[in-house]
């Protein structure tokens, strides 16, 4: 059985992603993995120039991951559950780093063997970008990835 | 006089480009125009998922920008006070929103002649690329980038 | 029946692309088109000098397009001839232009599924990036482009 | 006095990138270095693949390089005489090899102060895209990197 790797982040390139790789899953038996990495700004970087951060901003902070995760984890369920994805076997993440480093982790923990991704995030204005992420991901990735256009 | 913007986010590299800038200004008698740009998920995409975001999220996204523009102004202030700008004239603006749009408004708003950036932000491992904001930056600027390597 | 484009400019990464592309093929019935493109400088800009180029120049560009097709011919019958594609269908093309505008156009004409390409061409030492003609590949194809690692 | 590396392949964006080039250079006193890097696909490739390759491949390669190298002289000094550059001190260097590697090796060995390039060569269709070139001076230059877009 084939293992496949898919990073949502709710833009359109991504589902669109999303349904290239359950089409092609289909003919090859494939078994789905999504997943979603949330980020967040950290404060590591202001200990380099001295400062001490508020308190109040290291509380803000994991009160916001917390948030961003359980929004994630509804429209990640909410995403798949508008796939048709039929008997497909399924799994769902919700991870909290660096989107494309986790992303590369992801797919060597897991064995995985082709991770479908959009060309862009969330940016239809630079229509000719290839997104950071996925930039990055290529670029590290242990398996092919199958860059789909949104 | 030529107005030079130079956008910083903390990196070593943003500070290199920072250095290279006031050691060219003072050769032309430049202006300094720093900018540091704070960036938050935001909760627009859930709408397309049909998804009522938490009215606590977004109290939480208002407070963490909130502190992330003290934190950030205060890292500014200490960058610039650490560079030997010696009787230059020097502005330093903290701005919320996309950080590649932002830069290249702000450059044109300020009819700048030069942007000074680091090659790439805080990804020290992936030593190769060029920063997805530097990239961006380079592809819409008003004028010419230079691009410090950190 | 699945068509998948497969570029190869002889280096390893786009031989290790055509060995994923038959490992896939195999699993969906794939018919397999590969692609050579032979590129060469053109006369056109020198016009724009006012230049008049050499009548010499010309005669050399058209002998050197021709010995580069024979060269690139036997290569790629040698490439295909390596790997085990058992009975799938396959054809070779040699086609004289830039690289990515007509590995896109064959994409559009061809109504291919998948183009299989290496991450990048010939550069070992630049082993973070993403070829120039897979870049322009990802930004401009018609279908999903699966970059693999060399 | 300022050293400045000036790549020039004809294109609108490395002329544009020049005339800033010049204009720094009068307030700064620079030297001009323009350098134009002729680039010819090579037969090493072949032999990895067991072919011997024709004698006459090799011939017409060389010819073809001096041919080259002939036209891209006469183009460079074309380009430099229609500067205005006053009384700034210049050199002019045609070199065969592999261009961001050339470009790069050049910078080291004149102690070069600042690169000017074009954001892009010649593919004014792909407007957003930095070209390959320019990436990889970017990421492998020993100074800072003027990135001019045409």
């Amino acid at each position: 059985m084939r293992r496949i790797l898919i990073p949502i982040d709710g833009s359109p390139a991504s589902i669109k992603a999303a349904e290239k790789a359950v089409e092609l899953s289909k003919l090859i038996n494939g078994e789905l993995i999504f997943i979603t990495v949330v980020n967040m700004p950290s404060e590591d970087k202001y200990a380099f120039f001295g400062m001490n951060v508020e308190q109040q901003f290291t509380i803000n902070r994991k009160e916001m991951i917390d948030k961003l995760v359980q929004e994630e984890t509804k429209m990640l369920s909410i995403v798949v559950r508008n796939l048709d994805i039929g008997n497909l076997k399924e799994a769902q993440k919700i991870i909290v780093g660096k989107p494309a480093e986790e992303i590369t982790k992801c797919a060597a923990e897991e064995k995985i063997d082709y991770i479908f991704m959009g060309r862009r995030g969330f940016s239809p204005v630079e229509r000719f970008f290839i997104g950071s992420v996925t930039q990055k991901v290529i670029s590290s990735a242990p398996c092919p990835v199958v860059v789909v256009n949104g």
